[in-house]
């Protein structure tokens, strides 16, 4: 089996060695237009497993757990943390202090159900753990008020398709299974869930359906909330196991209860869900912009349309040129289409038309790819200009390779002390250009704090719906501050807090956890809190699932105490 | 102002007279292969405001809510029931016993909130009233354990469109606008919510979110849940109130505790929905089928096809000939197409290929409506001939028409003392066959014990999906039986049952209310109800909101009873 890296992002051969981690460094420099490579500290050695710093366990291993349960170091190291910036920089020192005291890798819901008895027994914490790839702190292995200890709960095992219905296409998938291995399984039937997060090698179905991560879909199936055809959870009172249906009308839908718990209410053991057949037909184009909104009011104008494209995606200049993709120096909109059933013809050439009219110009017009394999070129862009070399699907498969290997890269800027992170949002339309503005201000306002204003913000839209987009932003900072970790959480305080009061929400897909708490605190309506802890009350009265996410664990924990 | 029917459906100048039920019951005396008219009851005189029985209040209007509040006769009764046809059968003979005992008009939430402490501290259940058309017993006043009455809050009062928002295409509406009203409203800046439930020109957009009411689209955004993009509620612990977003990862979503809660958490009092231009472009088209399921084959490889079609309407053959469709004496399939962006060619010519693989005819082609007012005949179906008279658009017309006005004959009906009502619901493709036959035996079963065996049973599809379609079935009898409520429950429990039992929901859009409770309770995750317990202890301590909806209320009853 491939060695995934214990402290960074995905397989340890794909982290680049130090050679490419210091030409890294000089691009970085120059970026952010440092004197040179010097004013970065050095590339400092990767980690290996004798560095990890990992404390004695507080409980141990219990006989009616053992033959799905471990205490080994290593497997208690990999199960600390997420992957959030935090999380790196602690990883990358072999810092892991806040390590589960042991590891349970159930295989069905009974080990399931025996683990949860047990937490609520001893009084343990437990720790719902898919892929591990939050990067929100919404797996790490924190106690609450009162409890004993922490125990992982990685649902790994649980991995398999275990049924499929052709008719209505719906598979049943264990919670636990990967991207990859979920997709290939389906495969076989000619079937897929195209449920894309950028974390899609490294992140499970469980995992995605307890955060509501963003997936493929540019516009209408952008979360997998809108695949999910039913659920079972298995929770501290038993199984919550809702009725596979298309839909319904019958009272508030049980599925969304789940739907965003992140592990405060159960362990997702598996679903129902909507796959479709793989794309026959595509359609494709790039759309420039030299004015920085005048892109992304074509992304509203297509999302506005009823095109439905599957890509819809605006980046800014300096995002583009981040990514590799061909932008002619201003911003650019990566368009696409996909279809098992029809050609798309007529939906690029309104989509580059109505692009277009927002000021964009598409010199390579759409590049279509018919169901037999042969590719052609559609219609130009009205502002279409024969001799542009690249662009169209060009741009669309670097920016693919682009997104999928981006947290390769923060591992390695980790590794040079260099803050790099994203956050996203999603915003009603009439406040983007004031949201923007003043996250722009803001972080800027901190790079002027903790680096000199040595920093670099960028911005897309990952999704965009009628009603608004869903901007993404990146930043990269050098840090001049001994400790990179207090300089990133200035930035991101800056950051959400502009984010609060721009009338936006903290998080469109990478969920709450506990890095998001105060913010959330602020958005969702404090009878919503109400009413979740009225629901953890009932599913998990003695509080034991990942104290401090989403509402506050000591509050529950209390009430376990009551009579 | 037009009147109203106290008892009945709609204005009261649209009940047919005394000539025209006459003449209706002969249809279905015809229809039922009943010997003659003779066989039904003779129509009884409609019922005026001098039957009304209505009993004394068991409670008065206070002084602090006098300024909104009416104890009249009339107005209690108006308040008494939904529409249902138990409802219409009560009402037609006078019977108001479950009247409130006096009857609100809130015109702001603090209104709203002072009626719910006053209910709180006098021990008095509150029924939220949108425009009372629930078929479920959603608005009935009936007081819960402990309670000492019932009072109705009527939203009619707040019924404006409060503001715009033309860039992110929503608008502020407020809960107890009728849908006419708020169409009318909306027109003037050029758009529309378009969602036209059966019930459109009498219910309300808070009854719309509270039961989940299903709308114009057959694809995409079935259900008001779709449109809402942000809800205000007021609870007895205050004001619900989510923030305006197109979409968030933040946690499970506020909104979607609020679809469907039915009035037992709080009433709506306004929404942020998002709102389209009306369309410029439309398609349509008729495709008939010899062969019953191949209807239904055809419909769900439109549903799977990504065409969105904003109707997908299947009808069996006596369903299109009730409605006056011509279906060529099968089953039809009414496509349609619109948008306010672009034409619709490819879109109708690609629907009615895949209806035409499934064996159907579309011997008119489709009619197209260009932006300009132009319309047109679109490509022809592949089977389709030249001669056939109709079809088409003309189907979508008369269907629309009928759609509105079925209401009106259900009145007429229970005046003729047959027994007629529809039922609704959603499951999975690879189901769909075996429900169609569970449901068919169960309800000719029931005709057999109540009826002599003289029923009709028809079914169509509402809205469908990719993983299913909403079956919609409407049923007439006659009624030997001394007690036509008797034999109606009767064929519904059977219904129910084999809804329940092949692995459907009890409603699609109907809602749950008090009717639908056995199945309900069968079919909800059971944690789900703990869980929504839970929900109801935090924001309605007392239980004093639309008892024995949803949940039930001794249960919440006896919490509130706890110290």
């Amino acid at each position: 089996m491939r060695a995934r890296s214990i402290w960074g992002w995905g397989f340890e051969d794909k982290l680049p060695d130090e050679a490419a981690r210091r030409a890294l460094g000089e691009q970085v420099a120059a970026m952010l237009g440092l004197a040179s490579l010097d004013s970065l500290p050095a590339p400092r050695a990767l980690p290996t497993a004798a560095d990890l710093r990992v404390p004695e366990p507080r409980v141990a291993v219990p006989e009616e757990l053992a033959a799905f349960a471990t205490a080994d170091l290593v497997a208690r190291a990999r199960h600390t943390y997420g992957k959030s910036y935090p999380d790196l920089v602690r990883g990358f020192r072999g810092d892991f202090s806040p390590a589960p005291d042991f590891v349970t890798t159930p295989r069905n819901e009974d080990e399931v159900a025996a683990i949860l008895r047990w937490c609520e027994a001893e009084r343990v914490a437990a720790i719902p753990f898919g892929g591990g790839t939050s990067v929100v702190g919404g797996v790490e292995a924190i106690a609450g008020h009162g409890q004993r200890g922490a125990v992982s709960i990685d649902m790994g095992a649980m991995d398999r398709v275990l049924e499929i219905d052709l008719t209505s296409r719906a598979a049943r998938i264990q919670a636990g299974a990967l991207g990859p291995s979920l997709e290939k399984q389906l495969a076989v039937h000619g079937l897929s869930l195209r449920h894309y997060p950028q974390s899609f090698e490294f992140s499970t179905l469980g995992g995605w359906i307890a955060t509501r991560a963003g997936g493929h879909f540019a516009t209408l199936y952008t979360h997998i909330d809108d695949l999910v055809e039913s659920v079972r959870m298995v929770t501290p009172r038993g199984v919550f196991a809702s009725r596979r249906l298309p839909s319904s009308g019958a009272g508030p839908s049980p599925d969304r209860l789940v739907l965003g718990s992140e592990g405060i209410l159960g362990v997702v053991t598996e679903a129902w869900m909507r796959v479709v057949p793989r794309p026959k037909w595509r359609a494709s184009a790039s759309v420039f912009f030299d004015d920085f909104f005048a892109g992304a009011n074509a992304a509203r104008a297509i999302a506005q349309s009823g095109l439905y494209p599957a890509n819809c995606r605006w980046l800014d200049a300096r995002e583009a040129l981040l990514n590799g993709v061909p932008s002619e120096g201003g911003a650019v909109l990566l368009l696409g289409f996909e279809s098992a059933d029809h050609p798309l013809d007529a939906s690029i050439a309104r989509a580059i038309a109505l692009a277009t009219e927002s000021g964009g110009r598409c010199p390579s017009g759409a590049k279509l790819r018919h169901d037999d394999g042969r590719t052609s070129q559609g219609s130009q862009g009205s502002q279409g200009s024969q001799s542009a070399a690249r662009g169209g699907d060009a741009s669309s498969e670097t920016w693919r390779r682009a997104f999928l290997d981006a947290p390769y890269l923060q591992s390695a800027l980790v590794s040079l002390g260099v803050i790099a992170d994203t956050f996203e949002t999603a915003c009603t339309w009439d406040r983007f250009e004031a949201l923007h503005a003043a996250v722009t201000r803001a972080v800027n306002g901190a790079f002027a704090r903790v680096s000199g204003g040595k920093g670099s913000l960028t911005c897309r839209f990952t999704h965009v719906y009628p009603d608004g987009p869903a901007p993404y932003f990146t930043f990269v900072a050098s840090s001049r501050e001994a400790d990179p970790l207090a300089a990133w959480a200035e930035i991101k305080r800056a950051a959400s807090d502009a984010l609060a009061e721009s009338g936006a929400t903290i998080t469109h897909h990478h969920a709450v956890g506990r890095t998001h708490r105060p913010w959330y605190d602020r958005e969702r309506p404090e009878l919503f809190a109400e009413a979740l802890r009225g629901v953890k009350r009932a599913l998990d009265p003695a509080a034991i699932l990942n104290p401090g996410v989403l509402i506050d664990t000591v509050e529950t924990g209390d009430f376990a105490h009551d009579p």
